[in-house]
């Protein structure tokens, strides 16, 4: 892509404009010069927009969450964005009729941009994509930008975990998912949301929920994550949650936790960065890293005598 | 940990010793000293197990197939490890009860060895931690380790995707989660699985897969992945699993597949060594990484510039 033709996208995203938007996340997906190019044009956008993640096992119902918020926002007349990290989500493609057909709905609404990017389809890994598709997010005038996660993954757990505002969604009676949360997520919650909660067994989830935040120690004046009740597939609770992003949204503002989170993000960007060029080097054969892991495989290196030799080439 | 007790240990463990066996990666998992220290004493062991990665959304019944595959290695007198890199796995403690009761029967075998590991968890992450587990599966005298992931996440992919053989498990009816197998791990795929076999849908799936294997064009001789239905929780169709595997095994090591997927594994491995020494740098604070990333956040640094300066300071 030509710099002129690049200037232009630019241009038009800061406009509001979707397409060009769209077009400017395909580059930083899949095309290295354009994006280090874009980078440098995108720094100064330093992130208006709330950037609230949302991460839960598969079925405990983040896509219809994400639908019916959107939804909501759109109501109160403020700019949305939608950022799927799932490779299960319906943005990506791969989901049950009844999540696409509820997301249809904002197809035509140009005030809600919504992408997808999953950590093997993205260029240098989620962990250096997502922040910079949120500046493009920023760059159009999202209010507020969603992002969906698995929640598995190493990647995808920094990208959640970086976000100003987390909710950890759950739901009754999900066995393995429930209890994988729990292991893996609940230690970065801002908020719980146990969604189907109109199924048996919401309320024990949420009572051992509440006694788990309960047994937390915090602070005085620290924020105490609430656990809320939705069924999103009739949009119950969904208010009550809005309300809630919002008070935490302005708490974390209040008392530095935005500022910290936002240095955090970059920096597991800027990280990511590093390994992505480094990577690029190894891939290119000029530390021999290749020859080196055919010794190890023959058992004739040692792993870390030959991450030594990589590193003092690289 | 003394040098003497760490030899005791790995002689205790090539002995067969399993409870030796889970000190080792305990130790790799996180005493970084122990583990660079072990790293030369295990360089030799290059690894005579079959490694089997076996990935597939949450719920498509992989625990119930690896307690099965166990059960018929078992009873051939075979000795089997599973490494089980999934959060929601009952190795891991967070499972529902049924798959807990279907693995108790193996506590009391020696012959069979289980470890749970998670990209949480592990020191430098699965991708380093993983392969030097696998090595003391070898030291005690494993014919096959069976590795279950859930599949998402990139080092779970890497781990997976370096195995020996890789078997993709499917179920129908599945929703999202069918979707998402095949978006991101079919290409990694030497076998397919489809498990709960006596349900609606399922010819439906394998006709699918056996399709996408038909359309995938390789080179004469190439292994062509066969397509499986089991019902995991019977028993049912697990027999000609085992023989399958047997059969990718000698495929892979006729056509030197295997050799190439250990060099790939060491690379894998080595490559995560290097990234893991560069973060700890980071985090020691040597390359000013954190007020740079102050400055990308403030909006007053490009991303790029600033790796490039951390990049030249490592």
């Amino acid at each position: 892509m030509a710099p002129t033709a690049l200037d232009r996208l630019v241009d038009q995203a800061a406009a509001g404009g979707v397409r060009a938007a769209g077009r400017l996340i395909s580059a930083i997906e899949d095309d290295a010069p354009v994006r280090r190019e874009l980078a440098a044009r995108l720094a100064p956008v330093t992130g208006r927009a709330h950037v609230v993640g949302l991460t839960g096992a598969p079925g405990v119902g983040k896509s219809s969450t994400v639908a019916g918020l959107v939804g909501l926002f759109r109501e109160a007349g403020r700019r949305v964005g939608v950022l799927a990290l799932d490779p299960s989500s319906p943005f990506t493609g791969g989901a049950l009729l009844g999540d696409r057909v509820r997301m249809q709905r904002f197809a035509t609404d140009d005030k809600v941009f919504i992408r997808s990017m999953s950590s093997r389809g993205a260029l240098g890994g989620l962990s250096a994509a997502a922040p910079q598709a949120l500046r493009v997010f920023d760059l159009i005038g999202c209010d507020v930008v969603l992002v969906e996660t698995v929640g598995v993954g190493q990647s995808e757990v920094d990208v959640v975990d970086a976000s100003d505002t987390t909710v950890v969604l759950l739901a009754p009676g999900m066995g393995d998912g429930v209890q994988a949360a729990k292991a893996g997520v609940l230690e970065i919650a801002d908020l719980f949301c146990v969604n189907k909660a109109d199924r048996d067994g919401a309320q024990a989830v949420v009572r051992e929920l509440r006694t788990t935040v309960a047994l937390t120690s915090r602070a005085p004046g620290q924020w105490k994550p609430p656990v809320l009740t939705t069924v999103a597939a009739t949009g119950e609770g969904l208010p009550a949650l809005v309300e809630a992003l919002d008070r935490h949204r302005a708490h974390a503002e209040a008392d530095g936790t935005r500022g910290r989170r936002r240095v955090r993000r970059a920096r597991v960007e800027v990280e990511a960065l590093v390994v992505g060029t480094l990577r690029a080097r190894w891939s290119r054969g000029q530390t021999g890293l290749d020859a080196l892991a055919a010794e190890v495989a023959a058992g004739r290196l040692d792993p870390y005598a030959a991450a030594d030799t990589v590193l003092a080439r690289s």
